[in-house]
Order: C-alpha cells, then sequence, then structure tokens
C-alpha cells in the first residue's frame, strides 16, 4: 500500500489526488476496521522494539509527519501512535524556534529530540519546516536554505545508520479541504481553540507551499530516509496508510526479545528461597 | 469507588487486602467492560483540560505511581493513560537518581518533571523513592529521612496551589502475588527482558517496605494531595480504579472550551475570501 505513496525519481506532487486512496480499495468502513483490527500487531511489534532495546539494541523508529495546516497530523498520533504503549513513544512539536535554538544550527534542536533506542519517536513539524516556511516567508537568505536540502539528507543519513528507521509523511490536502476544516473550526465553539488567525494567513502563500513541498520531497528522498506523500483528505485513509507504513519499518527491524543477561535457574532458585 | 481506598487517619496498610475489588461488585469480565465503556468520555475529558490550557487555564493532573515491583506499574500506563491522546500526557520514569540529581535536594528532579497546564502527567515512581527505598536501605540518614515527609507535604501543598490535581497512588499486591509474577518472568523468554535481579534482593525485605509504605502513606497523605491504596492482585481492578481516580479528578476540574480569542465572524469572512 505505501509504496505507491513513495516519493521517487520523477515524482510531482501535483499528480497527487489528495482524495484518493492508493492501494486500498475498501470503504471509509472498512478503512476503520482495518486500522483497529491491525492496532494489536502494532503494539506487539512496538513492544519487541523496546524490550530489544533493553538487550543492547540500538534501533529505533522515527516518524516524521509534516502538512498543511488541518491535515491530521495530531490525528494520527491520537488515533495511530495512540495505539500502542505510551512509554514506547516520545513525541515533539516543533514551534516556531526559540531564541536559543536560534541561535544553533537548525539541526540542532532536531538533534536533540531524536528517539533513544527502542523509541518510536514522532515529530509534529520538523526540520522541513526550515525549507517551507523558511523558503516560503524568506526566513533565511536564499544562498543558506539552499544549502539546508544538502545538509539534511546528511544529518538523515547519519541518523539513519545510527540504527533508526526514519519514515517520513507528508499529509497532503486539498486547498478547498483546508477551507472546510477551517471553517468548521470557526463554526464550532469547541474547535475554536484549535483555530488560529495565521492559518489564513499563511493559506494565502498555498501555491508558494506546494512548491516548497516539490523540491524538498524531491531533494531529500533518499534511499534511507524515502518521503510517503500520503492523499489526507480522507482522514481514515491518512490514518491506516501511516499505521501500516509503521508496520512496515518495524517489520523491517523485525526485533527479537533479547536473551536473558542473568542465569534463570539461578534465579529461579533463589526466588524459590525468597 | 476510590473513595473506599482513601488513606485517612488510622489508616493501616496491613488491613487492606490486595485480592479484594472495594467499590466494584462485578467480575473480571464486568471489570474489563466498564474500563473499555469508560475509555471515551475520560478521553473527552482529557481533550478539554488540553484545550483550556490554550485559553490560559493553568490547570493539570499529576498521577503518582508507586508500588512493588511487578505490581502493574506500566500496565496502568498502558492500558488507561494510553486511552487517552498522547500529545496530553507526559510520563516519566524515575530511575536510580544520577550524580547530577545527587548533587541537589531530593525534590529538584522531580520539580522539573511537573506537568504543564493542560496536561495529564505521570510518574512511574516519583519522590516517595527517597523515604521508600531510601529508608528500607538507609540511602540517607535517619534524620535526613525524617524530615522529608514534611518537606513532601509542602512541596505537594504548592504544586496542588499552582493548579494541578494530584494523585496518588499505591498498587498493593501481596508478596505471594509478586513471587507469581517473578517466576512468570523466568519462565517465559518474552517476559526476560522483565526481569531484574535485583528485584529479588528488595523483596527480601518485603516488611520492611511495607513499614516504609505505612510511615509514608500516613504522613503525606493531604487533602490536597491524598493517598489512594488501590488493592492490585487483580490487574484488571487496579486499572479500572486508577482509571476512575483520572476522571474524578478532571470532573473536578471540570475543565471548559476556551471562549475564542479572536473575531469570529471577521476571520469567516477573511476565509471566504481567501
Amino acid at each position: 500500500m505505501s509504496e505507491t505513496n513513495r516519493v521517487d525519481f520523477g515524482f510531482e506532487l501535483s499528480e497527487v489526488d489528495p482524495s484518493s486512496t492508493p492501494g486500498f480499495h475498501g470503504s471509509k468502513k472498512d478503512g476503520e476496521k482495518a486500522l483497529a483490527d491491525e492496532a494489536k500487531e502494532l503494539s506487539d511489534q512496538q513492544e519487541r522494539l523496546f524490550a530489544a532495546s533493553k538487550g543492547g539494541s540500538k534501533r529505533s523508529v522515527l516518524l516524521v509527519l509534516q502538512a498543511m495546516d488541518t491535515a491530521g497530523k495530531g490525528g494520527i498520533v491520537r488515533h495511530v501512535v495512540g495505539q500502542v504503549d505510551p512509554q514506547g513513544t516520545s513525541l515533539h512539536a516543533f514551534k516556531a524556534p526559540t531564541e536559543e535554538e536560534r541561535a544553533h544550527d537548525f539541526l540542532w534542536r532536531v538533534e536533540r529530540q531524536l528517539p533513544q533506542p527502542g523509541m518510536i519517536g514522532v515529530f509534529d513539524r520538523s526540520h522541513y519546516e526550515d525549507v517551507l516556511i523558511g523558503r516560503v516567508r524568506q526566513l533565511a537568505p536564499a544562498a543558506v536554505i539552499e544549502e539546508r536540502y544538502e545538509q539534511i539528507v546528511e544529518f538523515e543519513r547519519l541518523v539513519a545508520e545510527s540504527g533508526t528507521a526514519i519514515i517520513k509523511v507528508m499529509l497532503h490536502i486539498s486547498r478547498e479541504e483546508q477551507g472546510e476544516r477551517l471553517l468548521e473550526r470557526l463554526d464550532r465553539p469547541d474547535k475554536h481553540w484549535k483555530f488560529n488567525p495565521g492559518d489564513i494567513d499563511e493559506r494565502q502563500y498555498w501555491d508558494a507551499y506546494m512548491e516548497a513541498y516539490q523540491i524538498a520531497l524531491t531533494r531529500t528522498s533518499t534511499e534511507q530516509a524515502p518521503w510517503h506523500v500520503i492523499p489526507a483528505n480522507r482522514k481514515w485513509y491518512a490514518r491506516l496508510a501511516v499505521q501500516r507504513l509503521l508496520r512496515e519499518a518495524l517489520k523491517g527491524i523485525d526485533p527479537q526479545w533479547p536473551a536473558a543477561d542473568f542465569d534463570v535457574d539461578f534465579e529461579k532458585a533463589r526466588l524459590a528461597a525468597s
């Protein structure tokens, strides 16, 4: 399923239909059932990843979530990442950088949030903001932004080589869908807290953002850290697609229960005598 | 249900039956169903707590989990805390203090992990270790430990007054039950990673631990930060009991959706024009 969303040579973001459900032919109801049905397996895989780290494995998973506002990053965390033991996940939402963060290289704050061995780390936004809003809103000189793509590729290569399986996801919604979701946040008092007037400001730059995504996706999708563009007009589909990417990454790691680092019979005897 | 577990004047830990299910008269199946049925309400309450903080509320929740090894702290996090949006929870497991931590007052590392407004914080072990293993294993002079009870009460009073609802839980298992659970960890290769030979060392001090708990529970159970001793030989019961404590705490806070801090009609007009 996920391979169909992967960014490879010749990829064109404009050709992806945000309402499509590539690789899945069922209904919304089927999709929701599949999401629920596969929760246990995902949870089991996560526990095994965590356990393996106690035996010395350095493997971990990093899920990078990027998207336009309202595309559903929060829903992915809640409904997919929320399916596994919270003790095995570490979440970090990257906001506009603080003064301290701006005093460092743009990757500094990212490096500090990388997942520990055994963990599934989730980035809600990431270092890609520095080539997305950074590019669209010209927050740095063009030449500086130009250098960042290569810096990101190099950084992610090191992260992957250290044992982290990197999954990069762009949740792709249409401009119309965003309009409807923003309107819902304005219509419903219980959604007002999710609305930020700045979201409408950024919406004016939609085409520039799509261009910045196209550039970032194609220049930083590598074998070790590929991008996946997931159509997200249908929330249920996007969640299922991310769940499957996580499951595939964990299957690739294939973590094993670690061997005992103690003498089982000796400890049984001590326990019996206690 | 939870009131029956609360530590008040005259409380005696030795009188609590770890296999009992105070306040709940159903079967294991009933209990598991109740836990699942109430997940949605807990999750809704959590979202409201989180939302309220965006409107300026300073309220948060802190769940402190203490227990002998194998009593089920991890299961509480997985099966109860795991019912809500991971973006609204912050977990911290306190291990033996590091050199840096030991260089500070025993509450220093705790204060740094307190939940932010809107969050449900969970402590897997806590500052109580400093009057539990600290007392049993004489990790500090008796006079120093003696002072800590009052320091804890004062610390928690300040935390509560700053807006944090504090729920302190001791999961109470019997020595026999611990023996069976440790044996299971030794019998099953997929559980070996959870076994630590040090657990058997601590088990030898069972009675001293129960005495240390009795002292800590009765000296630090206050109106603002009461202790609840939850019989935990039946895991399903302990989970249900903690879920209910969380729900009661959130009900007590009664968080409200925050009012819009923007002009809804104006933003709707901007959106329509965008």
